[in-house]
Parts: C-alpha cells; sequence; structure tokens
C-alpha cells in the first residue's frame, strides 16, 4: 500500500455497483483497495477469478490478486469500507461494521430513511454530514453510515439545488429514462428491454420524490426538515446501457424576469466551498449543453462526475423545462460515495 | 375492382407511411386500391420494382404490379385519396385535389391549424366534420381534405376524451418516447438512436400540445374553440421500432372521489355511436392494462387501433398519472385516416 | 374441449417455450390444451395468474383459468404432452409419461442423441417415426418421446435437404447470429447484449454441428446411420427478438453445371408427401428472397414455420454461399413440435 | 503548432471518419491539425459550428475555431493530409495532392487496388512501402498517397499474419458482424437494423477477401505478389455502435502438433521491428482473451489499436477457428491511417 493512502475495502465487490468501486478507485490519490469481499461462493477465490467482470477495461492488477474475505468486521479491519451491498444486507451488515469504527460510505438504500443519516451529495449538501454525531449517539456507534442517493435522484437533486439557491422550487413534474445498470447484475432480461420501454421500476417513483426533498432540505437544531418541494414522478426503463435521463418541468418560488438567467445559473453552479477541491470534485459541476438535441446519454456522460443539463426553455404551466443526464454507475453510485468519502476525509471525519 | 368498393389512391405511396396504407388496405372492404403515386425517380415504373419495402408482410400482389403515377388530379382520378405526402409537398398538392372534387384524407399536417379544417378521431370528435362545409365554402372546393392528427396526439387524445367527458381535463403534463418508425425512412440514423435517447423531436412538443386541444374542443356557430387545457410537453426519441409511449399527469376539473372511478372511465369509454361499427373500428377503444409494469410498446401495439392505457395511480400534485401506448403507424398514422374514410362514408361525405 | 380434437397438456407451460405452446395451440383444428403443468411455486394456482406472459398476443381465455397442475403422468392424464421442460427435468419426466402410455412431443433435447429416438422435422424425415417401435421395445413403453430439434438445427437441416437431395452435400461452414428468445427467460441479461456480439453459446456448436447429421441420416437395417457432412460451426448471440440467422457455405457432392439450379432447388422444396397437408405445413417450406440484402430477422420471420433462404451465390472455396433466417420459437421450437405431432396423428402413432 | 510537429490537414473533417481524426490527432506528439477541409456548404465556416460532432468528447477546442477550407492542394498546404473523403472524390482530389507534394495517408479505398499503392499496416507489412518509389515514378508525383485497409480486412490480417508466419495459411472461412459506424453518417437507417441483422454490406466481401492477399503479399523484383490464400466470406451488419466481430475458421499449411501453439502464436506475435516504437503502436499488438465468451465488441475495443482475438479452438473441417474484434473507426479507420503516417515518417517518407 502507498504511504499515506487510506486502506479500504470495498463491500459486494464483485456486483455490477462493486466493478465500479473497483475500476474508479484504481489509482486514487487518496484511497487504496486492500480488501474485497464477496458471498459465500466466493469468499476464499481470487478476485479476479470468481468475478463475473462486466467493464470495458480490466480488473487492475492487484485486485485480481486478492482473496475475498466475508462481509463481516472480523475479517475487513480497514477504517473505510465502501459497500455495494445490497439493501437487505446492507440493513444487517453496514451497522455491524459502525459499530466496529468503520467509517461505510454506501450505495445502498437502507438508512437513506433514517433522520440521523444523511443523504450526501458534496454538491449540494455538505453541511449535512453534522447529522453524523447524532447518528453515533443514538447508536452507540464509533463509525457511521453514509449513503449516496439513489442514482435516479442523483442528477436532478444537483440540478436543482442550482435553481434552489437562486430562485427557489416549488413543485416538480419529473420522468425518468433509466439504463439498465441501474438494475446491477444479471438484471434486466434483455427480452424485457430490447426495441421496448418498460415504464415502471419498483419503488424508484417514491424514492426519486422523497430523496431529493432530503438533500434539498435544512439541518435546524440539530434536525433535517425536508425540503418543501412538491414531486409528481414518473419512472421508465429504457435500453440504454449508461446514463439516467430525467425531463423536467419546474416551479419556481421566485422566477426570475430574464429567463436566460436560468440557463446561467445552472451553468456556473459551484459547489459548497468545501468540495471543490477534492479528487472526485466534476468539473464543471453541471455542464450546460445548448445544442438542441442534448444532453444523450451516449454522447454526454463521458465526463462521470458531471452532471448535463440541456433543453433549458421555458414552460406553459410552470416555469421551466430541463433535460438532465447523469451517469448512473459513476456519479449515481459508486463515483459518488468516493466523492462523499473524500469530503468526509476532508471535513475530518475519516483520518487520512 | 371490387362492385361496391370505393377505388382510392395513395399518394406518395413508396414512403413508410404510404407502405402502412397499402398493407392496411389490403383486403379493406370498403376500399380498393387502385393507383399509387410517387415522386419523379419512381413514376412509370411497378411499385414493387422501386419501392423499398419495410414491412414484415409483403407487397399485396395486386399493389405491386401498379405503375407508379405522379402526384396530381390529371393523372389520378379515385373520388378519394389517402395522402402520405410530405408535408411541404401536402401543401401544394392535397388542394389541388380537393379542388377537383377527391376527398382527401391525409397524414401530412398542413392544414391541421386552418380554422376550417377538423383533425378528426372517429373515436372522439366525429362531429367536427361539420367544418368540412365552411372548407368547401371558404375554399370553393368539391371536395375536402381532412387530416388525421400527429402519431403522438392521438393516443392521448383519445384517453384524454374519455377523462374530460366523466371529469374534465384542466392541465397535462406529458411526456413521449417515441418510436423511430414515426420519423419516416430513412429517418433517423442508427447512430443516433442505438442504445441512447434522444430528449428532442423538432415541432413535435407544439404538436402535441396543441392539436389535443382542438379535437377536444367544441364547435359553437360553426367555429372550432379550442379545449381550455394547459400543456407541457417534453418529446423523445428512443430505440423502439413501433408504438409511441406517452406518460402523463392530469388534473381534472372535477376529481371523483372514488379513485377506482378513473381506471373505470377509461376502460368503459366507448365511442360516439356513429364511429362504434366501420370496418377499422378498435374494439375495444382502450384497453386498461392492470400490470404493475404495462402497456410496453412491444406488447402492447399488436391491436393496432386500440389505445393501451396503464399503470392508473394518484398523483402526489395533480389528479392522476397514466401511461398511454399507441400504434405510431397504425393507429397515429395509416390506420387513422383509413378510420376517418369510413367515418366520412358513413356521414355521406364519401359517396360508396 | 370440442369433439373429435385430441386432448393435449403442455409441461412447464409457464416458461418462454410453453408460452408459444400455449399460444400456437389456441384454435389448433386437432389439438386442446386441457391441461397445464408448471413448478412447485405455480402448482394449485390459475395459469393466467402465476404466468410472467412475454408475448404480444394475450393469454388464450380458457388456458388463462386453467390450474396448474404438476408435471407427472398421475396428475395429467392426456394421450398427448407437450413438453417444454428444461433438459435436466425432461431427462426424468419424460420418461416418465412415456411409461405411462402417453406421446410426449418435447422441445427438450434429452434424447436426441439415444439412438431409437428421431428428431424429426416433418419437411425432412418422417420416415425416421419407424424408429418409435425400437424405442418403444427397448424401453418397454407403451407411449413414446420425440424430440424437434434445436432451434439453429432447424432452419439449416431445411435447407440442407433440399440441397442433399439434388446434389448431395459435403462439408458445410455455418455462422450463426441467434435471437435472445432462443435462451429462454430471464435468459441473457441485458447488459450482456445491448449493442453487443456474445460469441459464443453453450454446447450450441456441437449440437448444430450433430443434429443435421442425424436428420440428413438413412435408416439401414432398423439402424439410423447419420450423414456422412463435415461441420465447421461458429454460434453467437446477437441483439435480435426472434429469427435465428445462419451463414453457411457448403460443399456440394454433384455441384449443377448451371448455378441457377441451387436457387431453383431450394425455392421449390417441397416436403414429402405425408407432411405436405397438415394444419402446420409451411407454404411454401423454404422461402427463396432475391433481393441482395435478405433474409432478415426482423422481416422474414412472420410466415413462422415459412425457412427463408437468401443471398444464394457461388463461393470461393466451395460451392455456395447462402442466408437461412428461422423463427427459433415458433418452427425452431413449439411451432415444430406441434407440426411433429400432426404428422404423428397421420401416421398413426397418436389416435385422434 | 508546437515546435518540431507536422502541421497536417484532414480533408473531409466533418464526416464520421474525419471526426475520429480530429479527436485522435488531439495532442499527438507528432502532428499538428492546423487544417480541416469539407464540403461547398460548409467551407468559410468554423468547423466547430458547421459540424455534427457524434463522438462523446467535445471538438478540441483549436480545431472548433478552424475555418473550413476547400478539399485542394491550392488551399491547403501543409506536408501531409489525412484524408477522409469518400470513394468517388478521393479518385480525383488525393491525385492532385500527390502531384502537389503532399503525403496523403487516406482512408478512402479508391488507390487500394493499385499495383503500386500499398495497403498498409505497419503491424503486418512496413516493407510494402517501397512500392511507393514506383508509385512516384509513374505517376510523376512529389507526394504520394498511402491508404490503410478496409475496416474488416484490418483486424483479421493482422491476426493471420501472425498464423502466416509461423504456420502458414491456406485457406480462410470468415463471418463478419459489423458495426454501424462503419457506414459513416448517416449511414445506417435505424428502422434497418435495430434489433435485426442485415446480411449483407455491398463491396465489403470482396474488399476483405482481397485486401487481405494484397497485404500478407511479398515484394518480388520491385512487384506486389498476392498471398496465395483463399477466402470465402460473408458480410454482415448488426446492431453495434463500434467494433467488428469476425469468426474465422482457418486451414494452415504446417499446422503445429501442439495446438496451444496457435494461441500463444497469436499472443506473442511481435510487429516488424520499425513498427514497434511509434507513438500509435498497440501494446500488445494482439490481446488474447481466453474467457469463453470473448472478445466482444462491447468490451474489447477499448484499447482502440490492439486486435482482440479469442475462441481459439481447434476444427472440424480446417484446423482452428477463432473470433477477431478490432476497433473499426480507430485501428480500422483513422487510427489506421496516423499509425501509418508515423511510420512513414520514421522511415523518412515524411519529413518532421
Amino acid at each position: 500500500m502507498s504511504q499515506n493512502k487510506v486502506p479500504v475495502a470495498v463491500l459486494a465487490a464483485t456486483g455490477a455497483v462493486g466493478q465500479r468501486f473497483i475500476q474508479l478507485l484504481e489509482n486514487h490519490p487518496w484511497f487504496d483497495v486492500v480488501a474485497v469481499t464477496g458471498s459465500t461462493r466466493s469468499v476464499g477465490h481470487k478476485y479476479g477469478e470468481v468475478c463475473r467482470w462486466l467493464l470495458p477495461t480490466d480488473i487492475p492488477e492487484n485486485v485480481y490478486n486478492l482473496k475475498v474475505l466475508p462481509s463481516n468486521p472480523e475479517s475487513v479491519e480497514t477504517p473505510l469500507v465502501f459497500s455495494a451491498l445490497p439493501k437487505s444486507e446492507a440493513k444487517i451488515i453496514e451497522p455491524l461494521f459502525a459499530k466496529a469504527g468503520t467509517a461505510v460510505c454506501t450505495n445502498a438504500g437502507a438508512f437513506r430513511e433514517d433522520p440521523n443519516t444523511p443523504i450526501l451529495l458534496p454538491e449540494v449538501n455538505p453541511e449535512h454530514t453534522a447529522l453524523i454525531h447524532a447518528q453515533r449517539a443514538e447508536k452507540g456507534w464509533d463509525g457511521f453510515i453514509v449513503p449516496n442517493p439513489n442514482c435516479t435522484s442523483t442528477g436532478i437533486t444537483i440540478a436543482l439545488k442550482a435553481l434552489q439557491n437562486a430562485f427557489g422550487v416549488k413543485r416538480v413534474f419529473a420522468t425518468s429514462m433509466q439504463a439498465i445498470s441501474g438494475a446491477g447484475y444479471p438484471g434486466v432480461p434483455s427480452l424485457n428491454i430490447l426495441g421496448n420501454i418498460v415504464p415502471y421500476i419498483a419503488n424508484e417513483e417514491e424514492k426519486a420524490s422523497w430523496e431529493p426533498r432530503k438533500m434539498l432540505g435544512e439541518i435546524n437544531d440539530g434536525q433535517l426538515d425536508l425540503a418543501d418541494i412538491g414531486f409528481s414522478f414518473h419512472a421508465n426503463r429504457v435500453p440504454v446501457i449508461d446514463g439516467h435521463t430525467v425531463v423536467l418541468t419546474v416551479e419556481l418560488a421566485d422566477p426570475p424576469a430574464d429567463f436566460g438567467l436560468v440557463a446561467r445559473t445552472l451553468s456556473d453552479y459551484q459547489s459548497p466551498t468545501i468540495s471543490r477541491k477534492l479528487p472526485s470534485t466534476p468539473k464543471p459541476v453541471i455542464r450546460l449543453r445548448t445544442e438542441s438535441d442534448r444532453p444523450q446519454p451516449r454522447l454526454d456522460i463521458t465526463e462521470g462526475m458531471t452532471t448535463s443539463v440541456g433543453r433549458v426553455r421555458p414552460d406553459n404551466l410552470f416555469d421551466l423545462r430541463m433535460v438532465v443526464v447523469s451517469h448512473n454507475t459513476i456519479r449515481g453510485a459508486a463515483g459518488g460515495s468516493i466523492y462523499n468519502a473524500e469530503l468526509l476525509v476532508e471535513q475530518g471525519f475519516i483520518k487520512q
């Protein structure tokens, strides 16, 4: 392990999101993957030999040769773990790590609804990590759990934050067209989605209507108040590999007299200062596309951490319509949790 | 030609919509295709030899051998023509036919905005054909022009009509996911759409926000008043062959106390009496899908003329959300114009 | 049940192939589906309520309401069953039915390699059913088992039979591009195949190299001799819903002096007389496409039982190259087994 | 322009291949794009404003602002041009440049059949550039024209070269499954290829059967003798964005006793020494995949210049079967021509 780097483990490292963690952590300047965990079937085997790798880059060599460990704090003793556990396992396993003193940066949704657990986007609400103190106090943990939001909530919350700061946001109609990688592996059967649209994703509309309100909310007296924003959400699965597209109609509290300000507000959006110079900081936070037919998932996810916004135009019913494209397995999953961990190092919650 | 059948011609018969006309008119009980027209390049040749046929059934034999004619009333003398002309040509050529006494049932949008031209859906507004009298008077035509709506307007107008009759419709937020066949042939380059979403279709949002208001409007004192419905529309192109999917959030004027009435109102919808027993009448008008993940374009367009509706559920902001799937080149184009012609025969505008 | 029809059951009726059996048997003139079987999970429930139906037509109403039975001859007493069982279960369950006196027409491959079991294509080898006598004698069965070939073997064997009859076939290079429906449901994960080619299908090359030799072989002294044809086979999975495409280079024993004879031999091919007038008889057996770019799976599988052949042209190394497209879940699976059952009725092996 | 770099122009820079040249030449250590040419429609405009950019990375800033020039040597005075011209234009325009003293590295096929023009792959036949002397002498040119092969010929020729060197190659049966980007833009209409296979690409089988023989041939007495290899080729278009897959069955002259040598020969293949340390040199030349289901275009084209080979296995008829995947617009087009230019600099044909 390189000197000064934080040794980290990836929990459930053989799955689709686990693989993205491994890929994105290769050569990370602050973190070194020293352990990976997996299911009973793979424990004891070399990662590279049991993992059905799905990404178009090869498995990093050092990780290839790691022995897969069981997902428990007795086997994994790193100060930080990235969790790609499925929700039902995360509910049980992540608290064991937190109790053992480990910082858990997780993509799982098991604790997103917990009042003392922030859903964290460094571009949006770095101050919400203050809830960690209450979390520790309540649970009696030395470590803590910090989830990133659902992949669909991610891009829209970043775009809405820019609008909220400038004009206030009252109501939002949203329709998502979500990539198949969002369902993991094996995930969506090809017979369901090839040349087709599936206008339903279990529990997605609920999550994508609630999580943004939590992230856009405020901590008052140590307690997080949800933002008072109304959401109407339609979730669809589409035959796209990576990249969630969401079209939005937004009602603002104080719409600007000059509509041009809306686009400029989005393109000029800056993260809170503390989040601006971390290794995974997107540059820019929001890429404004001005072509008539962008953003598109195939063309606008190459800057993995950046949120692409386009077709910003006035609306007949509310104030504006726009399209948001975000990389669902980078910004919306593994990359998001890594960025969160960087912020938590910067804030002193994780020791280097 | 069979006795008693109306001899008809298809204008621009070699294009994608023209081919659907040819396919759907094979063995039609009331109409016989006796002439086809095409561009200068194909005039004089056998239809079957110059047409790059794209449908998975073969060219009907009698049409295969028809000589392609130029698109003008001197060459084509049938009492009824179905027009698949592109808009710019339709603007010039369709009036020539109408002036010559021909009934023009058209898929082109050239005259949809004309105040004396109805946009016709037999399930919705058969009484709007009364405008034909004013059209003839104003233009001095013996024939007339009756367009079907844009393919995207079609399905949603039928579903909204059912709601309008029962509860009144005030505002609609809609997002379409439209099949590539809607763009004709060669149409959308595969490099643009394979594994991708294009969140823009030129002029589509304007059409799909205005045409339903015209079809759902009322004739008062011989003049059509647009329905007072507000629309916010997002149009997207998706990698689907046939079948437009539209997700809708709807605000009703008088929402029912019992939400279950909404779904029943949709599934029980009956066309106006005059439209119920024509050869192309959909049975049912609206197919209500009750599965959690339907309708889907790949599964729910086989009843070509029927409109599929599903995921009818309450909404956080307005009154209800639902998903509408409609076959864009059958119900939304050629099949729609044929159904219109049948209604016009029934109403006596076209003589058998 | 209609008078005179044979009551039949479909084993493993809820899977992808089982559903095709149900669909194709609706309104069959000779057979009536009176029973369906399924896994423990679904036994006792209504078929329509436990089956995740994947086809774009609805479940036939009478089958919708059938109670799912366990797959054993105690529960299912029809004289004929169609089996869509997976291979491992077929190996155990199908003999139980055969022993109980049932005719088993199966899509499973469990007994294809058995010397006394014919692999049956009515267009190719109806005389191979003579093996049934030996099968019964050897096993002590009153019933019997007759499988259709693997979906990939089907189309190429029919095309090769036409060539074999006329010119003899010596060697064949073949490359398949196989539809995802060939892998059943859930089958191929969309992440594997969307916008991709997978150049491998487990065991497929072995089957598609051996089965045609068996079907093209001869029975001598009551024993089936494999045809002496050499095969080099590459199997690929491609992002196509239905329809297997196979490109072939063929070496003939006696190539015709006039190459035009090759195409004519294919298009004029007639099944053995006994197979020509059955309900599922393809008309024609082989559809010869003469366009430069056909057959294509999306356009050339609508005549479900017909085999499409095109691009018949001379070869640099062997005698000819051609392309074969066949509907893998109709001609190559359920439809094939139904056609087999019809032949077996005609031959008196199944009593009406 | 950076000191020491060769100023270059890209002809037909706005098309699909032209864009790849622009993308790959960004930050090239030896070449600087100082001029771009295009059609009459775009001449005089800024490249970034008239180019419908299709790649998922943005237009390099310096090229964005270049004025598009007409494609003639009066307007473009760089010592080296990369040509993405269509064949018909290349036939006329490229000789004008060669006559004017310009080195033309072209992706166009206009002169591939010319006896004094090498088709160049640095991994395969760098010594064939000796033909340039004869080309210049014959045509009276100061410059010269050097094409890269057709995208489909590229990968298979590299793999066959490795086998030819070790064992000799006698006969090859090949089936390609080619990406849509190989047809340029707009290229293949989506209605033709979505969920479909098109078993035909105009002229492709002829090119892919002949070009490898030229590249694998030898110069004797200043004249290029084609390699004596027999080809049977089937070309198919498949719904894949980038990456041509070719399955091959190969007959060797001297097959090794130990079949394992075949795979090792492929994975250990080294380019001729002069081609090994150029900026675009693939590392490795051939990536041997040992997984059962690789190479796949979606996973195995990220190392753009490397040729991926897998499923190396014995064959029933010839000696071996294998699968080759190659990036058709990088290794097989723009990247190939750039690598050629680097070799020509190294060989002294282009002066730095």
